[in-house]
């Protein structure tokens, strides 16, 4: 069953609207609690999307400790009941959905079951985290970094990760003005550096990776193209989402671009493919992963 | 049941010898072909194994091409009926012994001798192969090619392998004289390029990996070294054989190395474990597979 | 005395005006000879500038060869009395004017003179270069390559260095429609790889240099200029025109760069002044000479 | 006039010698100052060269401040009138010799004189360094930075250099026992990572340059080599002396490498030759300066 978001509007038409019609363009930004879109509805206009968002956040904040917390529990677990009976808003259906949380196999589900379990004993509400900008790995550890907070320092980091939640949901609801730092984004470049030129219709494929560097066998990539004239990719290979925290592995075909020029032979070329594998650890940062090769040697770093 | 070889000789003792003693002591060279030593007994002394090595392959040569093939014939095959009942000479129990042919499951038996099989009727003596210097997965990418060549060119590839077979065994036969281009070697070192100075402490796993350099689930390591103040191994990683034809992954744990420097936090560092992968094509050869490092920044080149 | 050249007209106007009006527009553009122009006006509109260059091109290869010799006897000599008298077309005075081709000492300007009697004397016309893509050494190496040409072979390559002059005039007498491929550029980017980030407020200085690499003393910098944030120039190093073909030298002040950080001590740091010396041998095309750094380590290639 | 320094003794001879013998052997390693050597001949024997050396030292330490600076009062000045009249012990003049300072032009010498003079005056002995470890350059930047010292500074400061040059001239008069860390040496590696082999036939150059990197116009090659099939030169280009403290710029004349392959056409190929410019800092360490090479692209670091 396809998720529906409501259409985007512009920030005028945000700005100008009827209080009733505003709360309900983005009431939803912060779940089941459209109170704090009714509690600034009376300071439009606003400049931007970012005054918008930081005035909801403060709203947020200029409330009690209780008010808070049940604002907390309006949001579903990470992998739960609700998540797996698919009763959740649309926002969470679709952010949880992206990281197939909703779809855990038998021993997966009981490890998050006894996780979320273990965090709402110890904190009395359930864990929050901005799921777009993690892999499942990196999910699980930041899930277990913070069962070992004290309780202030939790409080603090859920609402942390209810400003990039919404940060991320308004972005979705107003299309003319962008918040800043919403998205990262991945790109790479080949240079052939035995022809001083870019390598051109070499094949690379990108996977999320294990901790180890080691794939999953039967792992889908992420993507998969063929380097143009300028030894990139049209666009971006990640972008137009944060990036998900975690560890990757580009895979360069660069024996198969020697062998078209004649400069690799046989069945066992010195390089065939060169996999490079990088952890990002900032999802909202420009991570550029160029390479460059001749057929016995190739350097990589990381650029921006 | 530990296969047991012949204790090497000197030169000397070979040259001098009775002719009968010298038969003994170098007849199994040629697998079930004493002939082959008792022709060049009367051509004693030689000057240096290389020199010995030539003349018994000058021996067969001279023979008829039926007598070729009956020699041919006396060669187990590879993973073959007498690979798995252990009929075989103790060469070739090492042999074979050392890539696991002796004990493969059953699909893979099967297929060994399917290929077996095809090959024999093509062309009427078993497939020989230098199998010291191959993996498995070159050792069937050479079978294929060879099942297709015509009968002349593999008249030629046979004796080819048996060359290298027999300047093995007699390597192993003579401890004063060591033959040219035996084994080859691979080494590593690792420079810490934002230091200036040899990586040390950092530790290096090498694993055979498949063609498409995805390593098998539960491989053991080849080797595993930590680098020592030079940022090498101690020995080279692999050395004293034939390197063996295949596609090889160094990982290089740089995450820890760096860690231990404070330039790495956290869980996802950029760089953590770094694999190098490569192939080796050519056996007597020396390859040296060198890493600069930085937290970021990582390249590597085929060195000698 | 300044050098006046026509203001830049629209492709519109120059393609809608009186044949006269034409004419004093771009008459100039081949050397003392309006009749180019006068014999394409007639063929009026043109859809870009390219192909009004290509028409006049070809009115110029429809002559016959005594009219083309004496088109190219219409050129000034390079380097020459008319030159050093500047009694010459304002284009060619700002052209020849960049390369200080007018104001040569005593012994450098007896060598141009006794190049351009030879040539003169073998040819029977003037030596003709589009100076513009020319450092004095590759000047002085091409005329060298042509006095060994036969006429035949001369005759067309000057026919080419005036395709290339009159296209870079023709492209300063249009100013809506670019010529293609009628400038190079020349950019770079430094990379901290310890830092995995660009380097930023690191001090470049670019200057030609003599074939061997060596730097005359005290000649002044093409361009100096201080890394931005993303490790570049604000501007390439040198653009808006075609690259003078020769031998470059970048200075990187990495040695500044580290100590600022720290990471260099002392006067004597491995590092310092980092050269780079590199050729321009493509006048049109892009030339992007990156520096990756550490303290004890850079690489750099030729990128696009 | 040749210098002629006493023929080298073994450990052995001096340890069992008469102690005038002894005395006679060794008197001159501290500069007019045979009662050093007089000191320790009691203590023999030692066991190795280091024990003796040390022995010395304390000798000296052991000394009023009065006595000590009486020593220092026995060296002649650096490039002092001394040193250009040739009134100095043997080992003195060798040492001051190799740096060309007996033989400095007027201006040097004048500006010699004035920091001589200053030092003088300020700590009422001569500047004492060991000079073997020095360029010009980086003795006149000690020089500068020593005049600034306290005087308790300075007197270690001596000491130091003293202990310095004494190691030195023990090491030359004992041919059986090697004091450790009295040398460094200079090497290189070229490896062409376009073939993936060794770059053999590569011309190399060795010069001293000004901290600007800027070679001195007419200065002659400290060491001209050709690779070997190593990529090497055969010896290290610097060995068997302390390294000079300052900046070097080795040239690698890639161009005509790659011109023999047909890599390279024209006269204006991308690279020619390479500069690598670098300081050495530690006179008694081994400075590894390898180059990886493309027609376009180079690398090279730090490596020991």
């Amino acid at each position: 069953m396809p998720v529906t978001l409501p259409t985007p509007d512009t920030l005028d038409a945000l700005n100008t609207c009827e209080p009733a019609a505003f709360v309900a363009a983005i009431g939803e930004v912060f779940e089941h609690a459209p109170w704090v879109a009714a509690a600034v509805a009376g300071l439009r206009p606003f400049a931007d999307a970012q005054s918008l968002h930081q005035a909801m956040m403060r709203a947020v904040a200029d409330k009690s400790e209780d008010e808070r917390v049940a604002l907390f529990c309006g949001h579903p677990e990470l992998a739960g009941e609700a998540a797996r009976s698919q009763r959740m808003t649309a926002d969470s259906q679709q952010e949880q959905g992206t990281l197939g949380l909703a779809e855990l196999d038998g021993d997966s589900a009981a490890q998050w079951d006894e996780l979320n379990r273990r965090y709402r004993d110890r904190f009395g509400f359930p864990f929050i985290l901005c799921i777009k900008r993690h892999t499942l790995a990196s999910a699980l550890q930041v899930f277990a970094q913070r069962l070992a907070h004290d309780r202030a320092d939790e409080l603090e980091a859920t609402l942390q990760e209810i400003g990039r939640i919404t940060r991320l949901r308004l972005g979705q609801r107003i299309r003319d003005h962008a918040l800043p730092e919403l998205h990262g984004q991945l790109t790479t470049h080949v240079l052939d550096i035995g022809r001083g030129q870019p390598a051109e219709g070499l094949h690379i494929e990108l996977f999320e990776v294990a901790r180890d560097g080691r794939a999953a066998p039967g792992a889908p990539a992420l993507a998969r193209f063929v380097t143009d004239r300028h030894g990139s990719s049209e666009r971006p290979l990640l972008h137009g989402q944060p990036l998900r925290i975690g560890r990757y592995e580009m895979r360069f075909h660069v024996g198969d671009y020697f062998r078209a020029q004649g400069l690799a032979q046989g069945p066992w070329p010195y390089l065939d493919i060169v996999p490079v594998v990088f952890a990002i650890q900032q999802s909202e940062a420009d991570y550029h992963v160029p390479l460059t090769i001749t057929p016995w040697a190739y350097g990589t770093y990381r650029g921006q």
